[in-house]
């Protein structure tokens, strides 16, 4: 795995689950793989989950994380080619990636969209500079458009809660109900994590239905076949699992439009009203979650809201990742 | 262990301190206890030695120890309950806890007070939503009101030096004075130090005085029995240890005074001249020290200070500590 | 090795080298040294390589690294004797070193040159006050007026790729001719990389040219014998190797000047221009660098810049000397 950006680099997802699931058993049976060897964890921007779950799994892996606070610890980066540097920005990416390359083993890279350039947050410009100049695999830690650590947790949390309702397996039966939603906020959010659960759910053996208010598609290529619902209660009826979210105009229709918000229509916030018309759905969310916003304080409070242990899980999506690029290191 | 913010979770103090002198002495002979564990260290507020000394102590048991500054590498986060997250805050601690509980065996947490809402303080509510919600044994690594690393390793610098001049453990013959002063500062500090500092003295076996100008009273449940005398002069006379500190107005008495400066008054400076009442008295303080403000060049460079061990002691208390944490862990 | 501030701190350099090749192919030969140990990393100035570097190369030696960024991470640190500390700054160095001491093996301080004061830079103020009252080793990771790690690790990749060239050793054949050559700046920065690397240089078997404008003279300790150019053509005549760096005033001739930008003449760019008369020199700088103005972009990029194998050879350097400091504690 050179890269992990989308749910085609963690290959057939059965295979992945149940890595996954051993790997949740078992969390310290691969201490040797990582020793000797660091991943430098690089944040453009602040983390909780990402920054405490990546160093608790490379630790379970016998890895060394080392972080780095780009700005706080470091210099400011210069990530545009061709420009005469005299401004405040003292570093190259061009350097600087190449550089952490030679100090590590892999590297893992937080860096949102900007949201103010489409292009250039959907060409994944800047998560491209690391897996292009670095010379190491590379993990995104939520970047411009995905963020697929979190995403495939979701996946994680998805199966081992659908055994629980049904008895069964993922993909041993019929397939779960999953609504994603969108769901207000006060400031403007990237795509990523829309973007990855959709991705993800339309590999997964379930069928996937997006709800959100008109001007809020996501792009093609990660809605694909997935149905969209404009009404949000329509979505709910039925649903197993309901995964809310917000995120600022993707720009499909409306380029010019990309990265604002587009209304703050609270009648979206999830509440108990639209949790009823669910078969019982749990509840999921990335967190952080703005309580009272995005979901009401009954929802999130209630037996059916499985955050916790979907956060929990983002220690075996990591953990997943980082072993099977340890193992193809070795394996070289 | 469940919490540890008082005298009493530590159980019986002559095992804690003989447990210490072991932990002192071989500080590496207990490094499987923490293998394959860590510890996350949550500061909301600036330290030093609490942050080195808390990564020490855990990598001599074994632990990784995993460091979160608050605000600065994550989200500002909410502490209060029911309201409508639309403001600058992103995250609730009602879901960062659990979330940080799930990534680690035990917590840290520096919490200070805020010095404007006593009750909210006194009721140390910020470290006891990570009691509460974590699932994991919780350290305080000074919170609103205690700061019981910092008094552990008071009371093992105590008993190392009352050795010294007497040849005695602490407990085996007279008792030594302890006096406890406050001193001036130019801002507004937390009581955390002096509360559990006198907590713990009355919990040894020393007799405690405490002195400082009228106002600064503490709160009763650590005063306790101990002399409380507001002549710092008489105070002094014939101590063995005299302890440093400022505090800001505990609002015992006066409780819209909660957390003010009452006063500056330079002539509780500890000096030579009150230095000189003592039998040959130690000198200690918590760190960080005001020179010239809360004591003088003069106490302070002398050889009778013992500021400096008292620190290096503050990775055998959060030893200890972490030990007996690690310990109950195991055999659960 | 008490402390590590100049070439003669490291000993023979022949020595050295073949050491830092060693360590270079087998980094992890030395894991049993550390283990039990721990390196306090203090950074009163940003880093990026020098904070990943350190940390790396103590982790291939089983040492625990414990990073410290002063102001952000603990408290405002006073540096001066006698002061009543009644402003911003709650500590003084006179306590806190010592007690970082108290938690470690060993200490690398990042404390850039503040440029306003001359006599104080050149005492190395703060880095004295770590050597003198830590009690540890003591290693300049960039201080007022020296970068060790930085020109030994330039040392290391100059031998690298004198053997490429030659396929002799450094030493054993004739020497090549190194440039060191001044470059323009928008901003003031310190002269610790260009002193230290006229220092090492000058011990080791190589032939010196320094060229800047006129008022740029380096300190007389670092330049010694070196023969100083003040046409940067000449200077680049036949030269082996380019080592390109801004550097402010060093107030040799005009103290006063101390500190400044005494001109940002674009011309001393390095570019192909001067590299032409080269014999076909391999380029160095110690990174960060401004591109199109330090150097341009066709030299950067070019196959002769050797700045990301330099960059990685500061694990090399680092881990040599943290070896070094090991070996000598378990002597002892």
């Amino acid at each position: 795995m050179k890269s992990f950006l989308h749910v085609s680099d963690i290959g057939p997802l059965a295979t992945a689950l149940e890595e996954a699931r051993q790997v949740k058993a078992t969390p310290l049976a691969w201490r040797h793989l990582g020793e000797g060897k660091t991943v430098v964890l690089v944040f453009f921007n602040n983390s909780l989950r990402t920054r405490l779950s990546s160093q608790k799994a490379a630790y379970n892996l016998g890895l060394q994380p080392i972080v780095l606070n780009v700005g706080a610890d470091s210099w400011k980066l210069e990530t545009e080619l061709g420009v005469v540097m005299d401004g405040d920005r003292s570093e190259h990416l061009r350097e600087a990636v190449p550089v952490i390359g030679s100090y590590c083993d892999l590297i893992g890279v937080r860096s949102f969209a900007g949201l103010n350039d489409r292009d250039f947050d959907y060409a994944e410009t800047i998560l491209r500079q690391f897996i292009d100049w670095s010379g190491r695999p590379v993990i995104s830690l939520e970047s411009a458009t995905v963020h697929p650590c979190q995403a495939f947790a979701d996946l994680i949390t998805i199966d081992e809660y659908w055994t629980r309702k049904t008895g069964l397996r993922l993909g041993s039966g019929r397939r779960p109900k999953v609504v994603l939603s969108w769901a207000p906020h006060p400031r403007a959010l990237p795509q990523a994590v829309p973007n990855s659960f959709a991705e993800w759910m339309n590999a997964a053996p379930v069928d996937l239905v997006i709800t959100h208010p008109e001007g809020y598609e996501l792009d093609p290529q990660f809605v694909q076949g997935a149905r969209v619902e404009y009404d949000q209660m329509k979505a709910f009826e039925g649903a197993d699992f309901v995964y809310a979210k917000n995120w600022s105009c993707p720009g499909v229709s409306c380029p010019q439009a990309y990265g604002q918000v587009l209304n703050y229509d609270r009648s979206w916030t999830v509440d108990e009203r639209q949790m009823a018309v669910t078969d019982g759905a749990y509840f999921l969310h990335c967190l952080p979650v703005r309580r009272n916003v995005v979901v009401s304080d009954a929802v999130l409070d209630s037996p059916k809201s499985i955050v916790i242990p979907e956060a929990a899980n983002r220690v075996v999506s990591a953990q997943t990742v980082m072993k099977r690029i340890l193992e193809d290191i070795k394996n070289q």
